[in-house]
Parts: structure tokens; sequence; C-alpha cells
């Protein structure tokens, strides 16, 4: 089992460092990591880290900045992620934190760090443990801020 | 004939338990299932349930938030959802219910239970019995809310 | 020579037995039909026509509703419609009539009709006779609401 | 060296017939030639143009209509000339004239007219000349209005 | 190692130029060059510049107007430069400069020149150099305007 890491030069906290700290916490696989400029870089990364490194799946890591032209840009890269997952039947988990959903830059490497650390157990259960999320489906689970819950209590 | 249902943790409804419950009041199938964190993950999740797992048809279900952002994610796992069926040549049955489609809690529970019914309905007419669909061309069918009815009368 | 047909239970009238009537009036063609639930569902249907029964060429009928979330429903589904055509060298007519294109029940139900029947006629020349479209090019054709005719007169 | 050429009866100009006159100008080429009703029909006529009739590269001549709906029509038909272009191999020189860019019907034919014969001249140059177009490179060249020229004069 | 440089005559610099006067100041590699008329034509001649003249990464170079119009040329682009990459298994740099993020001709040509300058050394790196990447990932890295620097100091 091999989990591949993609992140960017451009985002604020290094994505990528945490993402494999949190992994060896949970799993022992191979990780294999590439990092580009930015997030509209991602979608090949990816791709190739499944192909040419022999990836099972891959977290794609990234932090879209907080004006209109960024939003466009976070929509071309989730777009291509898609993409490369259905021309490689792999699973990448994207995570990524918009700028402007933190009120200031400390709030904003908390949320960077958190959302990547509950996604990278999201990236784990799906490659080993995938019952584990069947057992969640439906519960509101949020990644970064606080779950939400199930509509029923 | 396997249906494959896949849905997410993110929704607040377990809607794949849901759609399977409905299913078999209607049909003597196989059912596979696969859980992921949130709709944009339901793209290749129904891809590999039909590659992979010999699904003949699958129900996509998931419930995107309320905000701009999420309408952008429902619309990118929308298109992925498309490409996926486009890629396969096999029908994935698109169940999404807005949170701010409801009014409360309540609601939406109901109306994300409704709907998957509905639909659970239509993936089985269309597996197994295409020409109830065709009787109903054109009648103004709805899944959840009430039917418009034909234009007229 | 045979001509595709799909068309939904959501629209508001029975847009392919409009369609199959006005192409029986002006070919002798063989008719393939599918009726789907939506018009997310028409991309792969159209392909199916064409892939798995034969088809030269399809029409695409389908009534998106008069708000946000439907228009982006329509996009999906025209971007789709686009893909599927790149991807069998075919033509797939699109008939779409917004919900909001008309102004009460009873213009829509005409609308939908004569929309579907212009067309058809269409679908019919693209099939079988090309030049007629050739000699109307520029022209300023239109489906459904009067021609508007070439800037130049 | 072939040329295809693909036009539109919804345009207000022959667009087909400037094009094919502005290219004999320039270059003894084949030409082939293929009207479809509406832009979102022009990608697989160009691909078809293409794949079937033997283009080396491709005209998609069309006129978006002047209000939003029509915005995304010619939305999906780029992105659509984009993914045939990259299916093939092949450039598609899209000339597009938005109904909204002209402030009245005499304007309005000018620049279909005119675009269209500068677009016609810039696929000869890709096709026969390309040296041609380096030599131009980030001059600030406009179609139909007048060049804005390089940033630093 | 051979980099492709594709560029426009619309844009008001010429990038390409820039690009390679770059290029030769990091690496000693060969250089492909394809001049097309607008943005759109950037996808393929991308992928062209890849699978017929051998080159292993590419740069994209453009200049989208100001108005909404030309964003939505630039959205097309972009997602065409992904499907290029997914496509080939390579990367594209893409280097946009919107008209109007300058507030005047000198600092467009400023800024068209220093963004291509600066992402001409992120593509020498991708290709030569990927770990100078991984050590800058997370330190919010720009190119043109000034570095944002890590959300923590």
């Amino acid at each position: 089992m091999k989990i591949g890491i993609a992140d960017t030069t451009f985002a604020r906290v290094n994505m990528g460092r945490v993402a494999i700290d949190e992994i060896r916490r949970h799993a022992s696989v191979g990780i294999e990591r590439s990092t580009v400029p930015g997030i509209k870089d991602l979608p090949v990364a990816c791709k190739k880290l499944i192909e040419e490194r022999g990836c099972d799946i891959v977290m794609a890591l990234g932090m879209p900045g907080g004006v209109e032209k960024d939003r466009m840009c976070a929509h071309e890269a989730s777009q291509g992620l898609i993409l490369a997952q259905l021309m490689t039947n792999r699973h990448i988990i994207e995570v990524f934190v918009h700028a402007d959903e933190a009120k200031d830059d400390q709030e904003l490497a908390w949320l960077l760090e958190q959302r990547t650390r509950e996604h990278a157990l999201n990236a784990v259960k799906l490659a080993l443990y995938p019952k584990e999320l069947e057992k969640a489906a439906g519960t509101g689970q949020r990644q970064g801020f606080p779950d939400v819950g199930p509509a029923r209590q």
C-alpha cells in the first residue's frame, strides 16, 4: 500500500508534512510526495503519483486564495482532480482550505493543519478500512470545523 | 442484476441504508455499497462500483451544503457523475438534496429520505422496467416534493 | 438510418412522442426511444442509443426548471451531451425548453411542442439532407419563437 | 492541406461563405464545409471534419445570442471545441461574435464578417506559415475591432 | 530535456521570448516554441508540443482581457490545459496575467515579464530539481507580486 501526497509552494502551511505525519500515526505504508507551484498543477501531479510512482490513493493538498479569481482556480483544480480519479480508478482526497475561511493567519494555520489531519485519516480508512466509513454514513462529518451530526438526533 | 450504492459521511441521513431498504421492496438484486467522505468522492466511487464490483446501475447519494462553495462542489460532483456514466455506458442516478432546500432539520431528514426512496424506484425501473418510465414521459414527475404534472391537463 | 429519441419524466409535455410524430412526417427511418427521469440522465441515455442500439443521430429532449439550480443542471447536461457527441462522432440535437421561457402553462406546452418539431426537422436534415442546412447558413433561424433573419436585409 | 469550415443557421451572416472567400485569397487548399443549427452543434461537426473528411485545421464560426443563457451556450460550445482539439491534435479556430458586442444590425454584420476574415488569415498562418504568428507574438492583436498593440511602445 | 513554450499574438508583451531568456539562464535544454492567436488556442498547442515535438514540460503563456467574457475564456483555456496535462502525464505551467491585475500599461508589462520569469524558474525546477519545490512547500510563494510567506512566522 502506497499513499501519494501532492502539495503546493503557494499554501501557507507545509500541508504535505502534516499529512505525512498523520498518516504515519495510523498506518505503516509507503509514501510518495510531489510538491508543485499551485493548485492547478495538482491534478497531473496526482495522476503521475498514481501511474508513474505506484500510489494506490493520493491526497491533493492546497490553499486557494480568497478572491473571485482564486475560487475559479479552485474549481478548475477540483474538476481536474475528479477527472484524474476517473481516468485511474483511484481515489484522490482533495483537501482545500480557502484563505477566506479563516478570520486571521493563526486560525488559517490551524484550519490548514486540522483539515489535513482529519482527511489523512479518511484516506487511510478509504485505503485500508472502508467499513469504518460505511459505519459513519450520514452522520454529518466535517473536516476542520466541528461535525454537524445527523439531522435526526 | 447488481445495483451499486455510493453515499457519504457528510450527509445528515444514512441515505445508503434508505436506498437499500427501498430497492429491496421492489426487486431481488445484488447490492454493492461504497461510503466516501463527501460528494466530490462519489464519481470515482461509482465508477469503481461499476468496473470493479460489477454493478449494472448505481445510485449516487449526497447532501451538498447550503452556501455558495457547496453549490460549486455539487456542480463538480455532478459533472464527474455524468462523465463516469459516459465512460462506462451505465446509468448513475444522482440523488442530491441541497441543505438549503429544507426549512429545518426535520424537513431535511424527510426530504433526504423521500427523494432517495423515489429515485431508488427510478433506478429499479431504469434497470428492470424501462417501459414504465416511457409511460410517464412528460408527466412532470418530481422526487421528494409533489409532482407538477403535465402542462396540459 | 436510425434516429434515437431520449426524453424525460420531468418534462411537462411528452416531447418524445411529439418528436417521433414529426420525424415520421418527413422521413422513413427506424426510431429507438429511451425515457429517463431527468435531463442529467440524458447524456448516457443518448450514448447508449448510439452505441448499443445503433442510432445514427439522436434527439435529447428536456425541460429544465426555472430556478438557478435548474440552470446549472441544464449546463451540466449540455456539457455531457457535447462530450457524448465527441466520444461517438455522432450529432445529438439538444432540445431544451427552460420552464421560465414561457409566461404560463399554455405557452409552455406550445413552446415545448413547437421547438421539438422544428428541431426534429433539423435532425432529419442533418442526417439525410445536410445541404439544406448549408443553404440556410447565417439566416438567423430560431426554433420555437420566430426566426430573426439575416442582419443585412 | 485541407481546411474545414463549420458554421450555423442561427448566425445572422453567412460566416462560412465569408471564411471560404477569405481563405481562397491567401491559399490554394481544399475546403470542406458543414453547417449545423447552432453553436452547441459545432464541436462534433468540427471533429467529424477532421476525422471523417480529412481536414488539417478547422474554423468554428458562430454567433451566440445576447442574453445570459446564450453566454452559457457559448461557454459550453467553447469547452467542446477545446476538447475536440485535444482529442484530435488539430487546431480549431473559434470565431464567435456575441450578438451584444455590436450596437446595431449593421455593426453586427460588419463585425461578423471582419472577425471571420481576420481569423481565416490566422487559420492559414497556423496551417502554412506558423513563423508569421511567432513574429507577431505579444503585439496585442485583435480580430474585428482594432489591435491594442504592445504594452510598451 | 526539452521545454515547450506556447504563447499568443493577443498578449501585449512577447512572453515567449521572456520565458526562453529566463530558462536559458538556468538550464541548458532544448526549446520548442508555438505562437497561436489567443489563450483558447493554447491547450492543443501545448499538447502538440508534447506529443509531436517531444517536450517534457511546457509553459502556457497568455494575457486574458479584463472584462467578464475574457474571464470565461481564461477559465475555458485553464480547463483545457489541465485536461491536456492529464492526457499526456506532463506538467504544463500556466502563466496567465489578467489585463485588470495591473493599474496601467507600464505595470502590466512589468507583471507579464516578472510572472513569466518566476514561473520559468518553476518549470526548470519541476523538470530538473523537484526537491527544490518540496523545500518551499507551504511557504506562501507568489509569482509576480511579492510572496506572502507562511501563516506562522
